[in-house]
């Protein structure tokens, strides 16, 4: 065995002892260095630039990009960095060059990978946020920050459905990021000496997903050191659902093998399909084989939200953690995820290393706001006053009616194609989310009768007939 | 063996060929829609409140923090989340509020780890970014930043001295981050299977890092599956330097018990003494036993701009990977965190999962602008732009002397306390770094003959006699 790594004779004295004192300059050289009426003009500027930007954004007759590839793009503008510095002026001509070639995520006819549009009251969060230029890891260097959320973190468990919103969470950069902090935390509940002596010293642990899920689950099993093969794929109906009885298959099969069944996660919300796997009888195998359940409501976990549609997340409360990102479906700007976890002060233990420099034991407050040490970052980005500010523009139930508009529009998509000539449903049956998924048959293969034949074919010409940008139902148009 | 999880029949073609699309709905009970006056008129006003906030925050007569404890200031405030709206006039009083009891980073007078100040440019492209709100995973929908990312990375590694900037990095969130993607890099570098088997099918691995490195190496190690036993602590110097004799020592050490060194952490500005491991002699141990050499310059990486400070980091272009965090001594608003990577392609192949849904391989532009899939994450922040817009402003000699004017003033202040009656330094010789490390004694044990007593009572009495606000040597006061 190692040996234990020697402490440093009197690190922790030294620490919470002496000062020390890091230097920094803001260059008198240049006009941004404080509060003159030059750098407020110049500020003022770029804020001009940002509003025209945005208006223009809004225009359904503006083209959502002035698409370039990478090379011309590279070529047709001078990006590169200088040693000598530039003026103000072309720091202002960067910036319109920069939002000239953007994609304009909060065009109405912006379709791509689930997130879109730019909520005024979360823009305007974000820029405080910017303005304020803190970190999360201490309460000393973001008071209100770190208490809002607490607030807002405590107020998802509630809506999870755990008593009087206890347990824990953290905001995370990105979902994957949040699975991978439930999976090395079922790790560590299971087999706490992981943390001390890795995985050599635990048996082959194996996790459980569905076929349909997030790739960041595998992803997840790689860095952690599991492996992906540790990951199996549970097999999904038709409409993309967990099968429980394939999860207990596999669980029994694996534990037959000596392997430990340690993490299943469920998915509330599929990337593709938007389907919801069933969480009462997935937390009933997890209970019955005594493993951690996560649920990846990266996608779906907003569905909470809603009285008409959280009956889709049925079990959630089941769950020991929850992955639920408000910059999906709640609209919030990028990014703001968060990860939900049941049980209290295992956060802390899995993830603590007792930074003396970061985390002093002898400040003069109550130590718990200091969340720095149950993060797998050491500083964390400020994600959460965009998403607590817009929940107080909208309420709860502003939250709500903006996702049940949404999935009022993807069933009327849904029943405006389902019987329409030349198009067919990838699945049977309404959609559980705002994925609506259909095939378009091209009239050349639209009779074949061969179906590898047609779906050769179907494989070359959708993405030719389909480039997102051109379909538009967006809440205004329909 | 756990058997391969089966490929879901057709998912590669399903994902490919039909279309799923998300609706979103942007409330029009709410005034936060669209580019109407209203809109744009909250959002000048918030301005106003940032623009405010910052001159105040400039100005070294008013106070860095109104502080108040946990309890006090959540009870001072109503920041509970409701189910009906508030009103826009309600939202800036929330803003208010929010920056009232906020910590002032920009303030002269604010002192805190690693991080503080406000660049004025870099806070205006930090309002860009999140105007723009979009997620680094595609050149489809951050064609731009994708670019400056790409011009960035490519900048920093002719900086650190690899060949034609080749190589590749990504940006990540935060330092932690970055040297966790260095172990994870190292690890399959040399043992590829570890992705797929994990952990149970490599030998023992352990990594090496001197005594006083941060934390992050542990945190990593841990979550890696590795285990903290695994991080071997190398002794430093008085000054807080690596001493390369140790570390082969343990090298050998480690081997004779079976165990396969992979991993070595030398630190290019430690935490708290700011020293600087000896680069290469470290390069030269790594190089004959075949160890990847990692490079921690979060804190000291930005040194690599200043022509008079470089040679601190002599030896940086012999790693493998290098960490880098310009949101600290470059005052880059936070966070920006680079990780630096000498060979191409590894990080694609150590991460990539293949996800079909998003990064299709028929895209009709160069796909090695798709960065996604060589992330630990999927969406990914855009933290480039307030580092590239920065950097235009200033040009790399704006950096270079603002690194050198700090560096200076910690001189200055070293100079001042060495001599002084009532202060003794932590250890002999100039800072490397802005990190000035000294007792202050009180007089009550200046002179007390027993050295264990002594330090008992400075570990007690220190704290509360130096109240990091009370010392202030911004430039402008020097």
């Amino acid at each position: 065995e190692v040996e234990k790594p020697a402490e440093p004779p009197n690190m922790n004295h030294k620490c919470r002892c002496f000062c020390f004192i890091y230097f920094y300059f803001f260059a008198d050289l240049l006009p941004a260095s404080d509060g003159d009426i030059k750098t407020m003009t110049f500020l003022q500027e770029v804020v001009d630039i940002l509003l025209a930007y945005i208006v223009e954004s809004f225009d359904r007759e503006t083209k959502v990009i002035d698409f370039h590839y990478p090379n011309e793009l590279l070529q047709m503008n001078n990006w590169e960095l200088q040693d000598e510095p530039a003026t103000l002026d072309d720091i202002l001509i960067s910036c319109r060059a920069t939002l000239k070639y953007a994609i304009k995520t909060a065009h109405p006819r912006y379709f791509n990978q689930l997130s879109t549009g730019l909520d005024m009251v979360g823009l305007a969060a974000d820029w405080l946020t910017s303005t304020a230029n803190t970190n999360m890891f201490t309460y000393e260097v973001a008071p209100v920050f770190v208490l809002l959320e607490y607030v807002t973190l405590k107020k998802m468990r509630e809506i999870i459905g755990w008593s009087d919103g206890r347990g824990d969470g953290i905001f995370s950069p990105g979902g994957a990021i949040s699975n991978m902090y439930a999976m090395l935390l079922a790790r560590f509940k299971m087999f706490p000496e992981v943390k001390e002596k890795g995985m050599s010293s635990v048996p082959r642990l194996v996790a459980f997903t569905s076929e349909h899920s997030h790739f960041s689950i595998k992803k997840g099993a790689a860095a952690l050191g599991i492996g992906t093969e540790s990951v199996i794929c549970i097999k999904a109906d038709e409409s993309g659902k967990l099968i429980p009885a394939d999860l207990e298959r596999r669980i029994l099969e694996a534990k037959q093998k000596g392997f430990v069944p340690f993490f299943v996660s469920a998915t509330a919300g599929t990337t593709v399909y938007g389907a919801f796997d069933p969480l009462i009888a997935i937390s009933d195998i997890c209970r019955k084989y005594n493993i951690w359940m996560h649920v990846d409501g990266a996608w779906g976990g907003s569905l909470l939200m809603s009285r008409r549609h959280r009956w889709k997340l049925d079990g959630v409360e089941r769950a020991n953690s929850v992955t639920w990102n408000p910059h999906k479906m709640m609209s919030v700007p990028l990014q703001c995820s968060a990860l939900l976890v049941r049980e209290e002060g295992l956060m802390q233990n899995c993830n603590q290393m007792h930074a003396c420099y970061l985390f002093q034991q002898d400040k003069h407050y109550d130590l718990s706001y200091d969340t720095g040490d149950k993060a797998l970052q050491c500083g964390r980005h400020v994600d959460i006053f965009k998403l607590w500010l817009m929940w107080r523009a909208k309420g709860t139930i502003g939250f709500e009616a903006q996702i049940d508009k949404c999935l009022e529009l993807s069933e009327y998509l849904y029943n405006k194609i389902k019987d329409r000539e030349g198009y067919e449903m990838v699945f049977d049956g309404k959609p559980q989310h705002t994925n609506v998924c259909f095939w378009y048959l091209p009239p050349g293969i639209r009779y074949m009768e061969d179906k590898e034949e047609k779906k050769k074919h179907l494989h070359k010409s959708s993405p030719l007939s389909f480039p997102p940008k051109k379909i538009n139902h967006t809440p205004a148009s329909s």
